[in-house]
């Protein structure tokens, strides 16, 4: 294992280095300004590890973990909400955040078979931090999309180690975008797909909050970027000549504010995380698995209660909405991020995904007048 | 009354001839083609009925029935089902067609403080129907939208007779769209909104069913039309200044299909129409009742049980994503015809409120290479 | 309208008199202590107002309001949320206390046909109020359960002035039960149902809250009384024989509490009040709207917000569950209560419904051995 | 590993023998009559296979599997639904059993830190059956309680080779109950807990079906046998000194039948379940995991679509009413059966748990005249 995470710790920066991100390139979406990094760890505190599995000619997945904040995450929990944008998916903690409105572990994304493997890892790492020696129960959140297009995705390649060599990766700062950790083997709009991250930061007459988010694309429909119908001048979208099942796969998106919502706003913030990826031409179609995990950093909700009573400071209602656009406009852009910032790969039985041609988007996007040049 | 119906039934069939629809303009949404009139009448037995209110400075409301087909809706109920996308709204009948899966009335839109009036109207329909004459339990499905801008609200404006008018005229064929029925004061994106309808014809080889959807537009957010940015090329949309409430208002979405749907599957679609939504631009803002009635006329479920069992065929979940898209394309096409096709009217208090610019518009979509001329 | 209301007046006070309740009777169900009333009016300011219609051979119908506080609930919102057991019915108001978490407007319960009516009536009152001259939105809650085999239910009797009286006449203090209100014409297990109500007031060292619930019971299945097979001894039950629909019915729950529960907590609570109604042998059948509403009287929601967040004390989830029992074992006595005081009634088309036998019942309590002597 | 499930299966038998069921003593719950082994394989085709791990002073846990049928669950899936009463619990497989309506896999309960485990057993299970060669997504069913009272939990004891061994011993007949398979260190009101079964079987005139629950019990509140307050007799029940911890735990519930229900009334008759809980005094506190997953055996849908659409012959809703009865009685003797088929129990740390003293219950449920003697 350890050559991989060397070719990956080698790489990355590389990645970094050689490939403007999409708005470098002039494609700017949404009115709202970005935040510093234009990445969700742009929220103060949140942190991500990846760790990229590529081997052979069979192995292409990996595991992507966001860390809410820095201290013990299951005795300081999280307020947080799922929304299920279509549920064909395999999503592990689903029914604990919804019943008490907290996540308490790490968020950990990977291939779909590989959730148990991952979940028995937050296990481990929970029970095993200090202060949770009498940690006896623990809802570990892991959600997936199906990289089997590229992936042997039944050798499940991805073990426990992986995933702890993730958590413990995990930092705040830039985010490695396209090929890496759990967008290692996906494919989106007949793309290679990958991992993606955006954020706004709301100008202070709006709130001043932050929001971002992550994604793992892995999906179909008809490509648009920022409004522009690239899947149709590429010649390539789904139902085009017949059913075929392009349009499936999934889209697994994380979303993360310092607004202090509770869940039951969060749970509306992370709706509308499905319509921003809509703007990207997704359809949620019948094979995909759409989740979208939102949490909100401003509270903290103490495993032992000191006191019967806690007192939060919520944000009221008729304040909302200027976060819902800013969830809007960072999930579609992380998607798009995660398709310019994606390589071409091939992987098992010789399989080959293609990236997105990059010349040509662009001169799409100029045709089109969407070019900020 | 008889007046304005009468004005009503003169102008309309001019609007028809006086006005392109943006299809016609160029405009040409999505991948898949529409039905013959690019309504949900093209699903075969809908019908449609309207009446618009304008009198005086003050009144500036209606109400749009649609009925899922030509029987005792009551006796013959058809599957179906509802997807709230935000439910700052009045919708009356939502929790029996979420246990039961059926509709068994028609269903009507008007203003938010018309609800009441309106649900006891189908009563009063549904009671006084032939074959009815024993029942004693209806469950009226009525939305709205807040047309307080443009309308004296307050003054409940609406009857019973009005909406039984609306009934009465319903008829399969062609439409009226914008500033009619229930769409006669909305606002969208800060112009003149109404009533839009849409619809897509699935080629044979995705299922050759066709899918109709018909909108009330009150709603904001950032206005994009086909995916190019009209609302900022116009300088107006949600929060450009300031926490502005240009976003809040509602949206009302009818999605009819003669697709064998079950009513899961029918909340699957329902949950689409807002991925079309989104694409132009709305947000969903808080104040914003967004609803999605979705019903299936292939399947009818007697009321009076013959049989403890009942056969039915339905559409496997597989072949289902191509309806997927269709909600998706109708939606977008519905609303931005709500747009294009409404005029501008002064209301109450004096409030104006203008239609979109069409030059402009279509100025604007050439700019971006999105007119077929 | 103003004989029949006299009527009540006068006879009211005699019940109060007349009957004991069967906490009085011995009948002591479960093992939390009551309120001081054992109503929903042991959670301060919380007021109720009802309305009975009893005129000539076929009305038999009424209305019972609920108040959550004694300012302008529209202004001065109460946390609230919703659970729906079986939606078989025609509750107004729920997407809107399930989207923002609070209840604006008094909650009225009426028969199924005149909810429309009592909806209407709530956006006159709501309007008219001192305050609220600039609303155009109101979300009334109104449920209901179907008393058409006493009363002429579809001559809908209950007009706009007998709810706004209702509401004018609602009080804090006890509350009469049985066949008063919107209890009126409602039948329950097959004997004559009503209005109940009940509370428990939770020890110190369990937080200390009081807990009301009131009901409008009108439903089926084996009635079962603080444990005791009180349907099977009576020879009266659903399916004894066939496939009957006398389960069918519904049941309306109100609970109040002045617990200091968000919405999240507010809908947990809310679910365990379907449990106490299972307490009772209710089934909740296929034909039965079995609806609960939840509010909490500890933090009120300003219209207008002053400032974008709000401070808010909130019961952390570890110390909720003694609520739960609170919950059930309120319900199951508000239900009981309902029944035994009830009286036999005769009504629309000649139909009689009976009474429980009270004095059989105290026999058969007796018997099995739960009659505390 | 050998050494512990030789001694179930030499135990196993003798508890069959030496211990008479509730119903047997004289404990007779429900109006409606018991299936021929009062079982959840009362269900034709139904299967239940359990390993049962007992070893040293530590380990006290196991595992319950439940097959809806005997061939190939992933080719021919079942119609399913679930139900959350409470959502504090790690189920796996929720989101696509609400999503498509079936359920591809086996059933596996199991404690708390041993579900992904048992998840990836059920992926191996899957992969490696004839057939699902081509398989690469599988959603594995898993719900758990957590035996963390008597059991080592913290060591994850159970290994894939348990889970897959009490698939291959899944057999159809008796199914063992008390402290088995998951149910091996559960506790329950207090007392020791366990697995138990019950089922219904409908008249020809309330339509002949079969409806069948498996239970595992893991949870508290105030204990109630067929109606008689046993754990206040017993002077044990929750929260009678003090807020205690007490009524958490948590209750897994499989409901099984082969009346042809769709999922949307599967969900409704999994509701129905846990009014049947409620019977037996549960209160669904803040700490429980309270799951029912419900399957119908009488529509299998195919992996593999020959045809867009299927006919099925679904039960209409009017018909649907005795089902709910007879699950709310299944569920309630299944709990029952649970408690008194257990066994007390010394586990980890020296912790004993004793079972209910049967000999007392008796005399309790004859002086309230509950005992058919």
């Amino acid at each position: 294992m350890k050559k991989h995470i060397l070719l990956f710790l080698l790489i990355s920066p590389l990645i970094a280095v050689a490939q403007k991100r999409p708005r470098e390139m002039g494609i700017k979406i949404g009115v709202l300004p970005t935040g510093t990094l234009n990445a969700i760890t742009d929220v103060a505190g949140v942190k991500v590890g990846q760790v990229t599995l590529v081997e052979g000619a069979d192995i292409r997945t990996g595991v992507t973990a966001i860390l809410p904040h820095d201290g013990n995450l299951f005795q300081q929990k999280v307020l947080a909400a799922m929304y299920i944008g279509n549920g064909f998916g395999k999503l592990a903690g689903y029914s604990q955040v919804e019943e008490l409105g907290t996540i308490e572990s790490p968020i950990v994304l990977t291939n779909t078979l590989s959730v148990p493997t991952a979940a028995d890892a937050i296990i481990d790492w929970t029970l095993g931090q200090k202060g949770n020696e009498d940690v006896r129960s623990v809802n570990p959140i892991v959600g997936e999309t199906n990289d089997g297009g590229l992936n042997d995705i039944r050798g499940r390649h991805v073990r426990k180690d992986h995933v702890l060599n993730a958590l413990a990766q995990a930092e705040t700062g830039p985010v490695a975008e396209g090929n890496v950790g759990a967008g290692t083997g996906t494919i989106c709009f007949g793309w290679k797909g990958g991992i993606g991250t955006s954020s706004r930061k709301l100008p202070a007459k709006l709130g001043g909050y932050t929001v971002g988010v992550l994604v793992q694309t892995n999906f179909g429909g008809v490509l648009t970027i920022n409004g522009v119908p690239v899947g149709q001048e590429l010649g390539k979208y789904s139902f085009k000549e017949t059913l075929d099942k392009s349009s499936d796969g999934s889209c697994m998106m994380v979303i993360a504010t310092d607004a202090p919502l509770d869940p039951r706003n969060l749970k509306r913030l992370a709706k509308r995380v499905m319509l921003g990826m809509a703007q990207t031409g997704g359809i949620a179609a019948n094979g995909s698995g759409d989740y979208v995990i939102a949490f909100s950093t401003a509270n903290r909700v103490m495993h032992a209660a000191a006191e019967p009573t806690v007192s939060a400071n919520l944000l009221h209602n008729d304040y909302i909405s200027p976060l819902f656009l800013a969830a809007i406009e960072s999930t579609e852009e992380a998607i798009i991020n995660s398709l310019l910032m994606a390589k071409s790969m091939e992987g098992t039985q010789g399989h080959k995904v293609e990236e997105l041609p990059k010349e040509q988007v662009i001169q799409i996007m100029r045709k089109y007048g969407r070019l900020k040049e």
